[in-house]
């Protein structure tokens, strides 16, 4: 690409930015004061995106979008735009005045004024179908990012899944959270829309080991063995993409796969409690694998009581165990949700919304999910409703900087 | 009604108390051992009920009930087993034991454990169509429980409306709340069945002068004239049910009208500043009405700018006054939503369900929403898509007690 043309792109960026295009720029990330700052705030700028591996906060926004434009340029602006946004938002800052002229429109939407950052993370991804023909992107389209196969048992609702580019918006505040993803659904006006989005309410995993594990809405502990942000060795060999890739773009970045399960909830909640542990391959009180005592004990695959298992074939923690996955792990950053109830049944419409992120789904999610989804005792109870896959590039260097910088300019 | 019916109800409702039916009993009220009271909890016995004069939680989950059996011992079980689960659940304490027999269902669904009473409070009330001839209520309805009228420019969706029981759960911890309605529909299984339910994640009034005012998803201060617990004569006047009511079962309760009303946000986020500020006839950012400075300065309504009002005549504030309607108030405890967005459009559906409590719908809420309906400047981004109301009757006087007792013993 000429130097010309990136001048160019920087240019339209920089004014969108700079709060001039149709009243929906947002204003220049910069130092704000030190008073102005409140704590805590997450870094937004760094190697890699935050929102991965950061604490899991308490709330989860997520929202997938189609792009409407062929524009590239259009794109590429709305990346910057999104960019400076999230440099605001992650600071606890609106992303321009809610009070610049009354002749206009306030920049920011204001609902989140004075919630303060709540560290708010903002991690982005490209979703396989931004890489067809409309941005000449797919050349740089990496074989990690390859549609994720039908899988045994997926229940898919097409209107839920997929889109070409995704925001996770996570916070401690769910008002921040929500407040992030309805400004750039604004900022998107005339490029993206957005086309399904998911609230979060209660964490089911820590990626930290300061913190508990929360319980999933069956009851029970379910991301005990998670990846850990203090395993530095794990998150290399597993999270963030590296020298094997094939696209160059994507090192430092990761690649984020979400499925909405739904949870047969009241079934589940029928059954008796050996049934459940069974299930899992977990106490329900303490959380313990069935062959120990404590949440954090390994659990004993091998262990016997009499010649049956005594965490059993089926078993959740079983199947879904590294060792049984050659050694493949995971980080898994899920949330519960519950959309309402179906008005004819009453049932509820809840369950987990399940995100993970690691280095190649094609070595990870999809094998792991395709022996889950055959053999595991837990499907009984869920269904999988929506899949969807992002590549999440690496983290911004700074201001001026945007997600896909380097493939679009 | 006979001594030994109220004996053999009393005695049916305490068996399904000590947790002997059908595995869906709940255990007991008794006092906790005080270490294993989790802090902080709202009182659950009481004249009132809690969950309406208490400093509003930062989460609602509520859900409205229809009952399925003309059953009116089967309706009395149910309420009291609500009843010994909501004297549980406020402390922080399963419903019953997650571990009892291996061949039994777990009595809690578990999912909230350790998480604490996060001030949780469980505000149940009747809606009008439960006084109808199923259960024998029907010279039991309260004049005061009139159905809504129709009222203008609703486009309310009936799914979404009205019900037999409602359960306002609310609490600082989104899983604490929707574990409760979730572990009372388990409940009713056999009795009633979950019309329909709606999540709250972002409280925009306050209830008490130790809380600040939250922002509506419009981004302004709209619940700064709430009434305030501290004001035990506006209670008294405007909130609970006394003397003047024809049914004296209600005298100690209240009624609350819910309307889930959604806000055409992609639209108001297009209006001028000036425009938006007018339209409310407050400040954006100070929260000030537009004759004052400060957010709790008292709105001027005379005051003019050469002929014209400073505070519009259409401006909600003004409509919505006290001195307005007859020096009528209500006491607001109302909820951001969103529930996803339209496949079709992108528009998110996302805006205010609205609660409030007051001593007479017929004089208070209805009056001031034809009002409002009619000339609120606001109509034009909003529309009112369902409706609820709810006879709540006093608190009860402690463990034993139900809702409804009296009507239906």
């Amino acid at each position: 690409m000429s130097t010309s043309r990136r001048a160019f792109l920087g240019g339209a960026v920089g004014a969108v930015v700079a709060g001039g295009a149709a009243g929906f720029g947002v204003a220049r990330a910069t130092e704000p004061d030190a008073d102005a700052q409140p704590a805590p705030a997450v870094p937004f700028y760094g190697r890699h995106q935050a929102g991965i591996a950061t604490p899991v906060q308490d709330r989860l926004a997520f929202a997938a979008f189609d792009v409407t434009t062929s524009d590239r340029d259009a794109l590429a602006r709305l990346l910057g735009a999104w960019a400076a946004a999230a440099a605001q938002l992650t600071r606890g800052l609106p992303i321009g005045a809610v009070e610049t002229s009354p002749q206009a429109p306030p920049i920011d939407t204001g609902e989140a004024t004075g919630l303060g950052a709540a560290r708010l993370t903002v991690t982005v991804g490209f979703g396989p179908s931004l890489f067809d023909e409309r941005f000449g992107l797919a050349a740089h389209r990496p074989a990690a990012l390859a549609d994720i196969p039908a899988l045994p048992r997926d229940a898919l609702d097409a209107a839920r899944s997929n889109g070409d580019l995704c925001v996770q918006a996570c916070a401690d505040d769910p008002t921040v959270a929500f407040h992030t993803i309805r400004n750039f659904a604004r900022l998107a006006r005339g490029t993206a829309v957005m086309k399904w989005s998911q609230l979060g309410f209660g964490r089911t995993s820590s990626t930290s080991t300061n913190q508990e594990t929360e319980r999933n809405l069956m009851g029970f502990k379910d991301g005990t063995r998670n990846i850990k942000l203090e395993n530095a060795a794990d998150l290399d060999d597993f999270v963030w993409v590296g020298a094997e890739t094939d696209r160059d773009w994507m090192r430092g970045g990761s690649y984020l796969v979400a499925r909405r399960i739904r949870m047969l909830i009241e079934s589940w909640d029928t059954d008796f409690l050996a049934d459940q542990e069974h299930v899992f391959g977990r106490f329900k009180s303490s959380g313990a694998p069935l062959t120990g005592t404590h949440e954090f004990d390994a659990p004993d695959l091998q262990a016997l009581r009499g010649t049956e298992p005594v965490i059993p074939v089926d078993a959740h923690i079983r199947l879904a165990a590294p060792s049984t996955n050659g050694g493949k792990k995971i980080l898994r950053r899920g949330y519960s949700y519950t959309d309402g109830n179906d008005p004819q049944t009453g049932l509820l419409d809840a369950g987990l919304f399940f995100i993970c992120f690691q280095q190649d789904p094609r070595s990870q999610f999809v094998p792991i999910q395709r022996k889950l989804g055959s053999h595991d005792a837990l499907n009984e109870y869920i269904r999988h409703t929506s899949s969807a896959l992002f590549a999440v590039p690496p983290g911004l260097s700074g201001p001026g900087d945007w997600w896909g910088r380097s493939l679009l300019t």
